[in-house]
């Protein structure tokens, strides 16, 4: 149920984190783009087959000691309907490589549209006689703002489909205090909405102790995350933050419990990027994102 | 600047309403979804194509009554990256009929991603030397629970290129004052994210007294929606839930100012299904879409 495979996954690498793919155009090797646009020129099809080899190397090089990656849906868009296909061909690849599939899309709206959402990312889609999966992730990113009835529809779909949801609580970017940290009659905004994700997973524990409906928890905020670990006994945290956004690793130690389980971390550029902080050539990307990779698990599990 | 192009359009249609474009496979005639699966098979590129054949129908339909349309992303996503290159042609060929186009995607996420988005739906990504259009459309939605540094880059690109965003204030679902009605030190939460249209559009206000950055604002919702457009008089109203959610025009009033301009009122179901309300044949989906905008256009001018 919920997040267990994830969970079973982090266990079994001893690696609580989850790679970013956020493959903007300026990240990817120069000989991968140049390959692709020699073949599709420079379009929007070149630029979303350059994202996709970008891609397939780096789930190649992190499979066996990674248990997750999460594209951020965003940096396929960008890219047009041509980007999508590479989101939708990513979460097909890293699933092929025993990879657990967050897409960090943020959605959300009314029920009957958050439906479609849920059908989109997580579920299957009615078409003629049968039923298709449009993207097949394991879990996705949802932005509660519209309340409980926006969010049903995807709880139910987690239950019916084993899949799991994270709702933005506490995010870790400068600005998130404004609405986030105002105080409501008894709790602040991000406690409230944290109290929601208890309250929506319920009925979805599993055998860790966690349930279906997750929390979005930034790094850069220690505090609210051990606060918030202790209050969300049964809410997994996916936190984003960690290193490029200037969370360190000490401050992460909050965000687990007495397992050493409760979060996945994740790291997007510094992995996707490695061989520029390297200063290694573009062919060597993938060694080095795997380097940095043992480097993040290793940093990591020493502070919790 | 900002949403001129559209007030214009409201203003020489006479016509305060926005056709939502929400194709899901259940509301379109059977005839058309024969021929796209006589074509393609019952898979995602043959509901696409539906879809696409559905909304170019009602385009056509519509394009000299109604100002705008606002297609809703999540029913295209779900049928995968086919259903998201229909979205892609469906803002193209609204854009080729004069249509002003409203992507309803409530995207939202810390800046770099932000920025993403921005690029996506109102701006240009860059790709190799040049810099290529991916949806092109001329407003979003946007959800601000991050704060104003995950709304600024969709405001800076709507600076630039002439485009508006709709940031989620007051929502039509049911349980939008979950949060939303709860009260912070001295406003509610919608109150204190309408303030954030306000701040953020102040130096986009155009020539009709609006800026670049609109509110989504339920018809459900009417006392909310008559003190919304007191407390924001330069922040232009995108108006979900006539009709199908229950508003009625009467309840509109409050949303308009005294020039019966400030807000533009969606309607998708009732428009995109006149056809199955009327219990006409499917083949004449376009003219009772037509006849239903007309009455809905003549409802809503009665009201205000």
């Amino acid at each position: 149920m919920s997040f267990s495979r994830l969970i079973s996954g982090i266990k079994k690498m001893n690696n609580p984190t989850v790679a970013g793919l956020d493959p903007k155009l300026d990240f990817i090797p120069e000989h991968i783009k140049n390959k692709s646009f020699s073949e599709y020129g420079e379009t929007l099809a070149g630029a979303a087959d350059a994202l996709l080899q970008f891609n397939i190397g780096l789930i190649d090089a992190l499979c066996d000691i990674v248990p997750a990656v999460k594209p951020q849906s965003a940096y396929y868009e960008m890219y047009g309907f041509e980007g999508v296909k590479t989101l939708a061909k990513t979460i097909e690849y890293a699933k092929s490589k025993g990879m657990f599939v967050i897409v960090d899309g943020k959605r959300n709206d009314i029920g009957p549209t958050a439906s479609a959402y849920a059908a989109a990312y997580l579920g299957e889609t009615a078409v003629g006689g049968g039923k298709l999966s449009a993207f097949g992730a394991d879990a996705l990113t949802v932005n509660g703002y519209l309340g409980t009835d926006g969010l049903t529809p995807f709880t139910d779909i987690c239950k019916a489909n084993d899949k799991g949801i994270f709702i933005l609580v506490k995010t870790s970017n400068k600005s998130s205090g404004e609405l986030q940290d105002k105080n409501l009659d008894d709790k602040t905004v991000y406690e409230f909405m944290g109290q929601i994700c208890e309250n929506l997973g319920a009925d979805t524990v599993d055998e860790y102790g966690y349930s279906a409906v997750g929390a979005v928890v930034g790094a850069t905020y220690p505090e609210q995350l051990t606060e918030l670990r202790k209050k969300l006994p049964h809410t997994f945290f996916l936190v984003p933050g960690y290193g490029a956004q200037g969370g360190g690793a000490a401050g992460l130690r909050g965000a687990f419990d007495e397992n050493g389980l409760g979060a996945v971390v994740n790291s997007s550029r510094a992995i996707m990027c490695a061989y520029k902080t390297e200063n290694a050539p573009g062919e060597a990307f993938a060694e080095a994102a795997r380097r940095e990779a043992l480097r993040m698990r290793d940093d990591i599990n020493a502070n919790i």
